[in-house]
């Protein structure tokens, strides 16, 4: 057996693990009774403990100094296995178990003070969070970036830095489109009340539309929508509010996109490191275009028109063109999560600045709420009414997911340049999207993008889907323009 | 620290990740998709393999050397240590994962088998797991008997031969008593069609009834129901028949005197070894004097008929002593699970008698459904109709639990002993069960028997709770001939 064999039998074992480890994530965050929340976190940090001791085995060490990887898959096998190797030895394994065992906790602490909107309850979580991301960051930076050390976990490559001045380069197109928008007049909102049961018809439609595999899947509810697993278990779950079916629809649209990247990576790559999306950005690209660019389409909505009205009757809106209008409706308003194409990446910058110096120890979690809430009249113009709809409202931060957030907006960029590449493959794409039909879209993007997994780099994966063109924000800025100021008659 | 205090820290860990493979238990038999059997059977034995390798780690060896347990809750810890070592240390590790896999998979072919009426697809695999049950009774057995080595898995202390003379003592009395009852007149069955969702009211009123807490567990639906799990996560499941309401009730109740088992154990022995219940027989004593001896109880009925009314309607039968007929209705019916009292037992000696075969090698799989089918004729009088009414209508043999199927009738003889005991100690006990109120019966079992998890032995378990008198069936029989005469005035 060559030490390639014998390492990827060993990694494999690990990542079964890992599995195993999401998949208590999923249970914790949809079925699992509240009374568990403990016991849980002692059982997360005891997978802890195995993953890091076998990412940080010396038998792992000997066997990447001897293999030699023949081809691009091996190579990228190694380097994945490498590169986690090396974060998980700076990486002390009760740091690791901690992170494990408070994060799990704090997520509950979380959502009970997010519901009473009580902030108080929830800094002293949030102080223990901040100051374990912070060691974590202290020993995998060196003398670098604590924040760069951190988003490399979601996004390889990326650093404040540029990413911060491609924010810069992004912000007054999007604020002058912002205000354009705003001083026309609005469009009328769909209204009405939506049985819960019928949305979840609806919401499995749109599922089976856009390609998810039920056989490797399944759609529950969860608070904070999201998706997990890979290979032949795959789930994703959405959220329900009977006044606004908007928000299950796209909800379950954007997790669809994340699931089929995963249920459609090479079924060779199951269970080893480049069988999984290859960055939050790459996958936030591929849950972005599934929700925006093709989902709220003119073409895409004209059939969900008639897809409610045949469940729920006539409309408060009476055509496709009112709907599409109302699909696409522009407020500024508290949540991120139902924020509109124009203002989702203005949440986005504010997140980045605030918690680039909670990291830095710049802002302490006690000037948070008063951070947050200036910054949200600065930037949309609206006083922060409750907790809930300010600092209490992400998940992020109580599960130590510092450095993630701009992974959204790197998501919609990389999203603006395949919608742009798919556009010139697929020229007739809008004729099968006003049928229902994804198929040219979801196959295209299989086809360049996701059958790929983490074969290559972030960057290098859109590259190669994009005919070599390097990502820039320019191709999403023209779409959003072009598209609301069409819909807004500006 | 000394040995002892280490010895459980690292034990702690050991016991959180047998619980995790627990809730991937759970999850394959409630929510996992069945596209996900493969990989889940893959990440199955990688615990295994994690599991294995703790339970016979060298440390371990050493710890348990130095140790020296203080008082009896520290003996009955690294009494439970040092039993699950050599355990561990009998089987190699490459059975314990293939063990692992084999039997992840076998579930969901037997399943599709079951469903399909289809011997033929079920037999490679049952073959299969009886081959790596055989090789692992031999590990275990030494020069023993294998099926011994086995069923002490399930009940410490058990022997197949003294299981088989108290068989042997109950036949003649079950058999005289079937026979009577048989002869008299049929009482009317309950009739009608009751709706999924309104069953699914009446189940949790009584788990809440007998005292599940919410809060530490969850109610879903399963092929076979079970209950999973042990201190703060304790999930039951059951089904719905929709003809059929008594099917759903008695699988609850069933399932929360199993569960209540698991969540009335001292918290301060949370994962720990002594930290869930002793035995499959004493676990079943309880789901079965929860079920039987109160749920099927003419005072406990009486509520239930008073509560079915008010969510149902009128009834098919007119008055509370016609529904106490209905619910304790005698027939031989082909299914284990939906059996009645007094026809349960003989299910059990069946396959008992079977297994014992099988494991032995003098009954090969190809003969079993004519083995099955001969013994179930000469038994209960009826022949088989179809494979999912004989042979294929449990999973326990897909899943490796050979040894298990006496315990049930084990836990039916410990729960007979209990009701005499907790008879003796609360006379008024019917009192309380007329007004649906179990709180007597379920306190004294919790703080007779539940509280203490493993501390003792299954035996003496029993007797500590029964003032000292050995388990014997004679309370059982006692019980089932002075119920059913009394209820087919015989």
């Amino acid at each position: 057996m060559t030490a390639y064999v014998e390492l990827m039998a060993y990694q494999r074992e690990t990542e079964a693990l890992a599995a195993v480890s999401g998949r208590l994530g999923w249970d914790q965050e949809t079925v699992m009774p509240r009374g568990a929340a403990q016991q849980r976190s002692d059982e997360m940090a005891a997978l802890e403990g195995i993953l890091h001791a076998r990412r940080t085995d010396p038998r792992m060490v000997d066997l990447l100094m001897a293999c030699e990887p023949q081809g691009p898959v091996q190579e990228a096998q190694v380097r994945d296995i490498r590169r986690s190797h090396a974060r998980a030895a700076k990486i002390p394994a009760r740091l690791a178990q901690a992170l494990a065992q408070v994060t799990s906790l704090a997520q509950g602490i979380w959502a009970d003070a997010r519901r009473t909107d009580d902030v108080a309850a929830f800094l002293p979580t949030l102080a223990q969070v901040i100051a374990l991301k912070r060691e974590e960051a202290s020993a995998l930076a060196g003398a670098g970036d604590l924040y760069d050390a951190l988003m490399d976990d979601y996004e390889p490559g990326a650093t404040a830095a540029s990413t911060g001045a491609m924010f810069d380069r992004m912000r007054p197109r999007l604020v002058a489109l912002r205000e354009a928008v705003l001083g026309a007049p609005v469009p009328d909102a769909l209204v009405g009340h939506f049985a819960a049961d019928a949305q979840m018809v609806v919401a499995r439609d749109l599922a089976s539309a856009f390609g998810y595999d039920w056989t490797r899947g399944r759609l529950d509810l969860a608070v904070h929508p999201f998706s997990s697993g890979s290979g032949h278990d795959v789930r994703i779950t959405t959220r329900v509010i009977e006044r606004d079916p908007f928000n299950c629809f796209y909800s379950t649209v954007h997790e669809v996109g994340h699931g089929a990247y995963e249920q459609n990576i090479d079924p060779d790559f199951a269970l080893t490191p480049i069988g999984r999306g290859v960055s939050m950005g790459v996958h936030e690209s591929q849950s972005r275009i599934y929700e925006n660019q093709l989902g709220r389409g003119r073409a895409f909505t004209g059939w969900l028109f008639g897809r409610m009205r045949d469940v729920f009757g006539d409309l408060s809106v009476a055509d496709a063109d009112g709907f599409y209008r109302a699909v696409n409706r522009v407020q500024p308003g508290f949540i991120r999560t139902e924020a509109d194409e124009v203002h989702y990446n203005l949440h986005i910058m504010m997140r980045f600045d605030l918690e680039r110096a909670l990291i830095s120890g710049d802002l302490g979690v006690a000037d948070l709420e008063a951070a947050w809430n200036d910054r949200f009249a600065s930037d949309f113009g609206v006083a922060v009414d409750r907790p809930w709809h300010g600092m209490l409202q992400d998940v992020h931060w109580s599960v130590g997911l510092f450095g993630y957030f701009p992974t959204y907006t790197l998501g919609n960029v990389y999203a603006g340049c395949l919608y742009k590449a798919l556009g010139d493959a697929v020229p007739d794409l809008d004729q099968g999207l006003a049928r229902g039909d994804t198929s040219a879209a979801t196959g295209w993007l299989r086809e360049r993008v996701q059958q790929f997994g983490a074969l290559r780099s972030p960057r290098d994966t859109v590259m190669h889907a994009c005919s070599g063109a390097a990502p820039s924000e320019g191709p999403l800025l023209d779409y959003l323009e072009a598209k609301f100021r069409d819909l807004y008659r500006l």
